[in-house]
């Protein structure tokens, strides 16, 4: 069975017995999340920074103190993701493929949309999705646009990149529009240095997919951010999934899509 | 001077100095805001009872714990709004003028949306507001619309009530919903039984106005309903502003006015 058409029950099945893979392209029709948990102590910090930054951090669901699901999300939280990253005082100090061990009881789980969402609105539409025709993650950078602090949290807008046929750009500007809960429209069109990008073949997550000649770098808010937040600020304790890595959720792409 | 024509610092001032007034029609072009500020125990279940229900509830700025003033209200959050309501276990105890020494130090103010922002704009499109005419409180009710939930915050939809001609409902509809983040289009149009409101002429807050043969009255949700859910859920102790008594930010209106 192609992984396009498993429900996001069976997809979380593969992931829980240990298949370890970014999730583009998984799940057709299905929304991917980013996850963020957080001591409870952060969570007032964390929520509030989501509001300040509504583009990059959509808030899709939130679960309480030391849960492990939430109504979205009805499997394993700490192993029904492909992959994880776990951080102690800002620092990525591990990948893991589950975190049974590591989830605290004070660990509170944020939900966050993800531009995958849209991909197959994007497709609908005409325009291509480079990484799902190479069947690799989505590229992803680190900016130099500083998100609005909240208390403790602060930290640079990370970004997904997908390349354009320059004809198509005012579609995929359009299509995804129709997706704000899901970060909506791009925040960049074009020249990378214009957010701090030095080198597109570097991505700072994910993997590099070539922009051809006749197209346009597309940059979309990306909920990876709060994961820059975290290393910014040094947060003490955090467990997100690893980039391109999603939590599949039981809601439908089109659920998030406001009819422009 | 007319009231309209005041600024947001001169109305303030005059707050301070004792006048107790409705705001509605102060500070033409101005932004005025819903206040409830509760212990920070409550400040997360607060943000996130906002974030579930964001029609309503708005978030347009936050203090830090025992502020009392906010980027946006550079005034003092304590003085300068011409009423407030103080709660104890979820009871209105006391409408006091000020509120310096009910001010605890672990008190944290949001400020929520307000839908006289968008009045200018309903009459700039030929449609009368009828409190504005008359000079009076805006009318607002309890509903028997539930709330999201947030952990221990709960209670019920409030809204405005505006009687609009038949033929500039959907004028009205149009021009509020250009500005979602305070309040946007109306919730409920037509029968107030539709919502659970019995008698128009009896509104929980503010004052009562006719609704006219040819007239059709529209229900906007309002910035009071954090303050029924504080009643709803027996919070041990908030301020908030008088209804209809708000606090006149340094924002414009057109800040919150989204193209449609």
């Amino acid at each position: 069975m192609n992984v396009a058409d498993l429900s996001p029950a069976q997809a979380r099945e593969r992931f829980r017995a240990g298949e370890r893979v970014p999730t583009a392209g998984w799940c057709r029709g299905w929304t991917q999340a980013n996850l963020i948990a957080v001591p409870r102590r952060l969570r007032y910090e964390l929520l509030l920074f989501a509001h300040l930054n509504p583009q990059a951090c959509p808030v899709l669901d939130v679960g309480e103190p030391g849960a492990w699901s939430t109504p979205l999300f009805p499997g394993d939280l700490r192993t029904d993701l492909p992959g994880y990253r776990l951080y102690r005082d800002g620092e990525p100090v591990a990948d893991l493929g589950d975190v049974v061990e590591r989830w605290r009881d004070d660990l509170v789980p944020f939900l966050i949309g993800c531009s995958f969402t849209f991909e197959r609105a994007l497709l609908a539409a005409g325009v291509p999705v480079r990484h799902l025709e190479l069947g690799t993650n989505v590229p992803m950078y680190v900016t130099d646009v500083a998100c609005e602090a909240a208390g403790s949290l602060s930290g640079p807008l990370v970004v997904s990149m997908r390349p354009v046929p320059d004809e198509l750009v005012k579609t995929a500007i359009e299509v995804s529009g129709q997706y704000p809960m899901v970060h909506g429209a791009p925040v960049h069109v074009g020249d990378p240095a214009g957010i701090g990008i030095r080198d597109l073949a570097r991505p700072d997550f994910g993997d590099a997919v070539e922009v051809r000649e006749g197209e346009v770098p597309l940059f979309w808010a990306c909920g990876v951010t709060p994961q820059a937040a975290v290393m910014a600020s040094g947060v003490e304790y955090a467990i997100g999934h690893l980039p391109g890595h999603m939590a599949i959720l039981d809601a439908r792409d089109d659920d998030y899509r406001v009819p422009s």
